[in-house]
């Protein structure tokens, strides 16, 4: 049970982020004088070492001990605890924290790698780091000077931990609907009411203290997301000289029992029953709760990201060492003579399919998602000296934002199947890791807003955001790559497959805008998640069509260096063309069609329950 | 824990049943002089009624509680000894087993509609029974006099239950590399040596005795699966009076612990450990093993389909009451007004296509499990009369046996996603039954032959059988439809879908011909699981259209009777055809692009583990 099962192939990570994303261009340049490769190798190298001895071995424990709830106080798995402690001394979670906030400013990119190694390892566990750091930033942005010394610092260096307190039980995905109020008293303070659930991390005995930053309408606040706040509502409360005071008004009603993700308590959490919830308004202003949710929703949703890629790639690299290591069947070859030499399953057409299927996926998501982190660090870069160059970067960023939420995480589901399927019936035993990877990462594409939500965000926001500007500044950017590479001798027609799949999607971009236009609103959320994934394919098969480029060039330059590792990214291009980017067409084309039976079927024809 | 989840719509089987496949033209005639029409419905609604007040109620103890192993005993959960005591009794296993083994004759394909309500309302349990009957099919068939009086009859009546003891710890899907051995005694009886994994209901508490069916090599028989032979290993040795004698020589080394199923006892079966495991051969014939053992498996892998087409049925049902009874948010013709009406779910766009994507693969998959049932029965039929026409449908039941277990596993995990997601966070708890669903659901994909498996099956025996003749009587079949519909009013466009996809697959079949024409071996496993997948799409997308006619058929006749459930037939057609069907070519064009990148890539390419 305490085996440690998580594996990691850094030579990825290197080409990802040296060879294909150049980082090299950034570091040693303000605001990242501090950070050069060697610094950014040591700290993989480091982290991969914790992630696979401190947190890998308490991946299984977490499953199968679980969270408990005793007299209103959550226990988590054993081990847990020394290990939040060993993670707070490491540092890594300080990484791309701010220098003024006690950060290390590295660029965020590092951080993104740094968080795939931690969350590949031990999922549940990393949630509570994971939510705390995308509580402390929105407090670190929005907060007052006190409540950022006083919150965020102790937040940033794992002091205590943080949540984020949406959701509410009968609002669901429909966060306007909260009903949670704020009521504002003489002294500046707020007192808190209402109940929130799937509240992750909700509580623990990790450390001292955790703040909850709670969304909640003052009395008299206009209906709708404009009409919420964000408030900071520690679970003990802090005396002035920032110790832990008593304790404040929020109880934990229940924990829930869920198919995955054991080690990471999910609460329902009961605000004010005693009518003392004491809170702290997030800065100095009502009514902005949504927008500064958001800052920490936007983290969250490209922490999902991480998570699932992350799963997804020990998932495919745990499959990779059980089919090279289990000997079965003869080779196809000699399919019969029974008396031929058994060889390993990773010799199988199908299995080499599946694994190929799966390396497709995790290499083309994690160049997207480091890709994402670097247009924030690009835009660090240029800030102040090109304000053009700098908002194209963060455009970008907002652009992929849903994508990367959304794509990772089905696929990281679709990966753990495969798993599965590489390992046969061991697969389906806790005996080996997959089967609880596809449990914790079922999730994923539910909550930090489900791939619906994404899906809308996508089409009705960030599509036609700052004009259209961001929209077209990626097909412009894909557009550059197919031109300059349409001929490649080898890969010409897999660019001629992104080529038309990225016309294609043009075509449903503007469709889109037809219907917006007709005010047929009904085929939006009807075709949303289906253009979702084919914008996602087509991105993801650029990044790894471009990554052949790469792997092309560096062996022209030096023929025979590394030819396996490289001719594993040109296959794993050509694989991903030919099988997925072949067919985007046409689901664009069923999309563009607009099928309306989901819209006719009479409410009675889908069945009698 | 005990609240009871199982939901199922009879007006669906009596639709497929009597509207769409005419099982009224066998009712009656011999052999099932003694069905008709009243006796079919009486029998579905009993058993919906067990399945829903006995067998549901139990579903989740068996996952919560699971089995035990204590002293070289299984104990199963709760409640399942006293069900299958009352399962028994009543008696539906019986259903379509011959007369001369004590059953009641029943056409096969009220039997598949029975194996739906039981397996749906409680899959673990259904195991015990399902494999039974599939032990004692094959004594039935190839027993001597004796064992079928000694065995057979006991188990079809539940007095014991049977097991299909295949697979061995280094062999796995490579069945011929079996190494259990069996030795002659001079009095006609063999010992047992080896050991067997992965066996389903390889003991429990259930009934007095448990009788193995095992595959082993008589000392000296030839490699590979041509050399196995098939025994009766009884747990208990049983007296010439037919009692209970002594303790056989087979012990279980341990259960497994797994991802789903947990009612279900997966044992580890070491035969022989003490040299005095007393086993009969199956008939009187050495090396029939295999042969012997395939009527078992054919019969599993259509309870496979059966497993996977109950569970999503029951998957889709249960989002369906969810959406239909969850208020969030509001219509998205008012998605700007926060102050707007939130509506039931199943109101919003995204939500009715998930829907409809799990109404299409149940509706579909049951017509095809069903049709294939009806195969048998309609040479049942024939028999004696006109071969030729038997002969005709026994063919297209060895076609579709792969597509039934593959295209219904694979599918079923697919609804069980899409139901998950329906429900949002509240699909990942334990206070729904989705989540237990999928985690059951997971590893039909995997036994009784891998998916892989499958798929060589279909396209290395399946398609070119008797000449190719089952594949083109079913292409033909297809072909008259698409001929008599293609210009339909208003299915004529998805018509139009099919018949693309159809004659696509005729090109992919060809393609294969070439391939083993030409020696290229490789590319037969490398691209078969694509084929399965196209060419399930193409016989679920015609019978979900020859529904449809059925459907409007209905409706011109008497306009306004059950319009609602008729246009939900139609609806479904259309959605399938638009969404699944109108891409079917796209995946097929891949395939015969034959991309082999997966054979390309060098093995170290895919990465360091």
């Amino acid at each position: 049970m305490s085996s440690n099962n998580y594996r990691v192939d850094l030579r990825e990570f290197h080409f990802v982020l040296f060879e294909q994303l150049r980082l090299g261009e950034l570091l040693g340049k303000p605001p990242f004088e501090a950070w050069g490769s060697d610094e950014v190798r040591m700290v993989l190298e480091e982290t991969a070492r914790f992630a696979r001895e401190v947190l890998g071995p308490l991946q299984a424990v977490g499953d199968r001990v679980g969270c408990r709830l005793e007299g209103g106080q959550v226990y988590t798995p054993p081990g847990f605890k020394e290990a939040w402690a060993a993670l707070s001394q490491a540092g890594w979670k300080l990484l791309a924290v701010s220098e003024e906030m006690g950060g290390q400013g590295a660029p965020r990119v590092l951080a993104a790698a740094v968080e795939e190694l931690l969350s590949g390892s031990n999922t549940a566990f990393n949630m509570y780091a994971g939510l705390t750091t995308g509580a402390a930033e929105v407090i670190a942005q929005f907060g007052t000077p006190e409540q950022k010394e006083r919150y965020a610092r102790r937040m940033f260096r794992g002091q205590w931990t943080g949540t984020m307190c949406l959701t509410e039980p009968h609002a669901g995905s429909d966060v306007g609907a909260a009903t949670t109020s704020a009521r504002r008293m003489p002294d500046g303070t707020y007192r808190i009411k209402g109940t929130k659930i799937f509240i992750s991390a909700g509580d623990h005995d990790l450390t001292e203290n955790i703040v909850h930053l709670v969304l909640a309408r003052v009395e008299g606040a206009p209906p709708g997301t404009r009409g919420l706040s964000l408030f900071i509502v520690p679970k003990w409360r802090v005396a002035p000289d920032g110790t832990r005071a008593e304790r404040n008004d929020v109880e934990v009603a229940s924990i829930e029992h869920k198919m995955g993700l054991h080690g990471s308590a999910t609460a329902v959490l009961v605000f004010g029953e005693r009518d003392d919830c004491v809170a702290e308004l997030v800065g100095t202003e009502e009514n902005q709760g949504i927008r500064q949710m958001f800052l920490m929703m936007n983290y969250a949703r490209i922490g999902v990201g991480i998570q699932g890629l992350s799963i997804a790639s020990t998932a495919y690299l745990n499959a990779l060492a059980y089919a090279r290591e289990r000997r079965q069947g003869p080779s196809i070859r000699n399919w019969k003579d029974p008396t031929a030499p058994k060889v390993a399953i990773v010799e199988h057409p199908n299995v080499r399919r599946l694994l190929l299927d799966m390396k497709t996926r995790v290499d083309g998501i994690r160049t997207l998602i480091f890709k994402l982190a670097m247009h924030y660090d690009r835009a660090a870069l240029l800030r102040g000296r090109d304000e053009q160059a700098a908002a194209y970067h963060l455009g970008q960023v907002e652009l992929l934002t849903p994508i990367v939420k959304a794509y990772a995480s089905d696929q990281a589901w679709r990966v753990c199947e495969w798993a599965i399927q590489v390992y046969g019936g061991a697969g389906y035993l806790r005996d080996h890791p997959v089967e609880q990877y596809a449990r914790d990462a079922k999730v994923f594409s539910i909550y930090e807003g489900t791939n619906a939500i994404q899906a809308l965000d996508l089409v009705g926001r960030k599509l036609g955001q700052a004009g259209g500007r961001h929209t077209q500044e990626l097909f412009a950017d894909i557009q550059r790559f197919v031109a300059a590479h349409r001929s490649h001798p080898r890969l010409g027609p897999a660019v001629g497959m992104l080529s038309a799949a990225h016309e294609a999607l043009g075509g449903a971009a503007m469709q889109f805008l037809g219907w917006f236009g007709a005010g047929q609103m009904e085929r939006i959320p009807l075709f949303a998640e289906s253009f979702l994934e084919s914008m996602s394919e087509v991105v993801v098969g650029w990044l790894l069509l471009e990554g052949a480029v790469v792997a092309l060039d560096a062996l022209a330059r030096e023929p025979g260096r590394e030819r396996e590792f490289y001719e594993g990214k040109v296959c794993s291009a050509l694989h991903f063309a030919h099988s997925v980017l072949s067919r985007t067409p046409s689901r664009i084309a069923a999309l563009t069609a607009g099928d309306t039976s989901p819209l006719d079927i009479p409410e009675a024809g889908f069945g009698a329950t």
